[in-house]
């Protein structure tokens, strides 16, 4: 692609750094950015540069938050014996939405995956076994996605978790409400069976 | 969609004024920005504040441009006597990649449309009629889309020159090379039938 502008060039190469965005879309983004108002531009680039300077992590479970202690771990009707771990603060996201949950989360920032150079200590892992060990938590959950790197993830803390008394479980793996089991890949339909569960408890209200 | 984080939150919402992205995939990509380096962030923020207050428009086609005249308009090789008339700077970069074509462009900076309250006032379209009134230009060529709006837009500016002595052609429509006839819509080839070109100028190299 030939500009005719250096400025613009800039500006397309940047915006086609983010993940999912290539070269004619950070084109089609900007120019319609120099169309609009000159002040969208300026509340995009303030939010951005305030968000990455400013934004701080939740020093108990490292969800994003403005304070300290975020909304979550400072809410005492909240079980703080109940952990969910989660890979990012989207998940802590979904499973609030879902309004099912009472106890509190940590967030890991990531997965364990060699082949991206992410290892145990670049994830607040040790944060983590921390909280275990000041003996305050119960119950871990985790919910990290079923994927190599995720049952990886889960099973490198399990193991640095082993000595201490502490029930661990995982989310439930198996057909979504609604779906058609004749669509569900042979793994999630050959573990649903697995671990299926009581009727009585399939009767419960969500 | 609840944040945690008032910033979190003007960062996404302001993301997701960008045309074709929603509150997600803002989200996924502020989330991706908060995991890069900082200098990433930074040169992003800086790369759109300097777009959008240094960026000129050049003062002969409208064209995005450094410098008061751009290069396509400032190359004394090019015909200036032959003016394509295109919507935005991305159609003079496709023109431009054909390599086929040796004129000058002008950039109306968008289509008449009164749905989304785009009079002929909002283009650079008064300019491009003194250009035509000042007498160099032979023939004037129409690309914009071949929609309403486009035809709309064509037909204001052909009202505006109709008492001046100059040729005004418009790209030919017709089915793509490599394109089978069967996929074809029935105005396309209809046009194409319509407009059919002599055999031995489709014999010429392209």
């Amino acid at each position: 692609m030939e500009f005719s502008s250096k400025l613009l060039e800039k500006a397309v190469y940047e915006v086609s750094q983010l993940p999912g965005i290539g070269k004619r879309t950070a084109l089609r983004l900007v120019l319609h950015l120099l169309k609009q108002p000159e002040s969208q531009t300026d509340h995009l680039v303030s939010a951005l540069a305030s968000l990455r300077k400013d934004i701080k992590l939740c020093t108990t479970c490292y969800s994003i938050s403005d304070t300290g202690i975020c909304h979550i771990c400072a809410d005492t009707s909240r079980l703080d014996s109940l952990v969910c771990v989660v890979e990012d603060i989207r998940d802590v996201m979904a499973i609030e939405a879902t309004g099912q949950y009472r106890g509190v989360y940590h967030v890991l920032g990531g997965k364990i995956s060699p082949m991206d150079g992410i290892g145990p200590q670049d994830l607040h892992i040790a944060s983590l076994v921390e909280r275990v060990k000041s003996g305050a938590i119960e119950e871990l959950i985790f919910a990290l996605s079923a994927s190599m790197e995720g049952d990886t993830t889960n099973f490198y803390i399990y193991k640095q978790l082993e000595d201490m008394p502490i029930k661990t479980s995982t989310i439930a793996r198996g057909i979504g409400v609604n779906d058609e089991l004749e669509y569900a890949d042979e793994i999630t339909l050959g573990r649903s069976i697995l671990n299926r569960v009581p009727f009585e408890n399939a009767l419960k209200k969500p």
